[in-house]
């Protein structure tokens, strides 16, 4: 099965990336014939600076290469190297109801907001089907609030069939296991927006100061603590063993234990989780030919596979399958 | 300088058409660059048939070189062979405020008949802005009720610009001389929309029925007629000498001339104006290959231009200068 999906390249990724959603897309690559994009076309909705843009797609690579993203098994490519995408997603918003766009979730919480939007916020949803639909996808992970999404790239896919015939494979939402809890440093959930990340790739000092940072209640050091309740052991939970888990919740409860040693337990455990990702990303920081040449060899990859789709588009509503090169 | 126009293939072209605009197209093929393109994408928001497409698209091609678009002076292509458009367009839209689409005549006008519009018919603005920036265009033929496109298409280059640096050509717009009355058989402004056109190559017998059931008032014949308040004196003028135009209004105005005569005589009026581009019409229609051959010679000029041009757009914010091949 055709497994895509896009990662927007907007700054380092952090633990609730990883374990929300990269962790899986790598596991979907042994067994799927998985496409993922790094979404640098999305991203000009909300980076309007070239250095920045070019560095984030950049490491997004390479962090998702260290973190066991296998070219040799999945196909990892910039989105813009297939601009294709655009052509489709203007084709599908000639079918598209602006009734459609209107209710997707996030121009209508800009809008909720006050906040004056882009044409690019707004219209995006076209762009994503139009990713999803140009590769033939089957499958596409999401989290749950990203399922709209798919939904409307169906209901894109149908509307234009209506019109000029089968032409688009439909996809299905394959919603991301959302039950790993990763809290921020202050104790609500770990996102880019709340300013309470960490790193996966975080130099180790500067690891170890964020992880020390992390909000605990003011429990004193000789009392029991409850590690269901606790930032620190939820995050541990994600790179312990079950074995080591239950040995600090144990260690939680008798007291005696103040949160200082828990936060050093955490800080070695995702020094130890990571190790081996850490170790190919210095490799690969040596080699940013090879990293390039991941991206192209992927982007053609892709691209062909893209513009057969857009030209079974094309033709079907009138236009030459393929333009005149 | 150069000169860029879209033209819809929405039809065969009509009096209407031709003097409002086509005629004064060709006209600038003399002295400027000028670049003219079908505009396919364009017409998907509103022909869904491939066929009717393909046929209006090639139609459009044989009409223009009929009427003396000189391939060797101006360029003609198919909008869909330059596919870059789009791209640039999604580059538009990132940095385009949702008002200034909203303000946009064709599809506030919609709104306002409590029409549900498409994503295309909200967003084609943009895509007109890629169309006339892609090329560097600098002067843009439009009718006075076009000339916003041209402004938005100036502030959306200006929003570019300041968030990425200079990019763009800042494109002027040309207002049409519609000084030209046209009238339909009905007395209206002749308009697709009220169905009340002459098509420029309608053939002898079709045509001549046409301009028999124009509409008149029922002075009698015997009575002096007035020519200023006649549909069919103003469509004579179109074709006439000023000496035929002077000679027919002294008959009008002299009584005992019915409007059936003055039918006849702008019928015969309007065949000797077109004569010329009927024959090459004919020719044309026997050398489809050469049609296709012009668009894609056209296409190919376009298109190299347009990669030059996007390549400086996607640089500045961050994008490789140009897909990988």
């Amino acid at each position: 099965m055709r497994v895509l999906s896009g990662i927007q390249p907007t700054g380092r990724f952090h633990w609730g990336n990883y374990f929300g959603a990269i962790r899986q897309y790598i596991a979907l690559q042994d067994n799927e014939q998985a496409f993922y994009f790094i979404a640098d076309f999305h991203a000009l909705t909300t980076i309007r600076d070239a250095a920045r843009l070019r560095e984030y797609t950049y490491e997004a690579a390479v962090d998702l290469l260290a973190l066991g993203l296998d070219p040799a098994k999945a196909t990892l490519f910039r989105q813009s190297d297939v601009p294709e995408v655009t052509e489709l997603a203007w084709l599908l918003m000639t079918v598209t109801p602006m009734s459609w766009l209107e209710k997707c979730h996030a121009y209508k919480d800009k809008l909720a907001k006050g906040l004056p939007a882009d044409v690019g916020l707004f219209a995006y949803p076209a762009l994503m089907a139009a990713d999803i639909l140009i590769y033939d996808s089957q499958i596409v992970p999401v989290g749950s609030d990203q399922k709209q999404h798919v939904e409307i790239t169906r209901d894109m896919a149908q509307r234009f069939h209506s019109y000029y015939g089968e032409v688009f494979t439909l996809p299905e939402a394959y919603i991301l296991d959302e039950s790993a809890k990763v809290p921020g440093i202050d104790g609500e959930k770990m996102s880019k927006s709340y300013n309470n990340t960490i790193e996966i790739f975080e130099p180790p000092k500067k690891l170890r100061k964020k992880v020390m940072s992390i909000k605990t209640d003011s429990t004193p050091l000789e009392a029991p603590k409850n590690p269901d309740t606790c930032a620190v052991f939820a995050l541990y939970r994600l790179f312990a063993t079950p074995e080591q888990q239950a040995e600090l919740a144990e260690r939680y409860r008798a007291g005696g234990m103040g949160y200082g040693e828990a936060k050093k337990l955490l800080y070695e455990a995702a020094m130890e989780y990571f190790a081996e990702a850490r170790e190919r990303r210095a490799q690969l920081e040596q080699q940013p030919d090879f990293v390039e040449d991941v991206l192209r060899t992927g982007a053609r990859k892709a691209r062909s596979k893209a513009q057969e789709v857009l030209a079974r588009a094309r033709e079907a509503c009138g236009l030459k399958p393929r333009p005149v090169a």
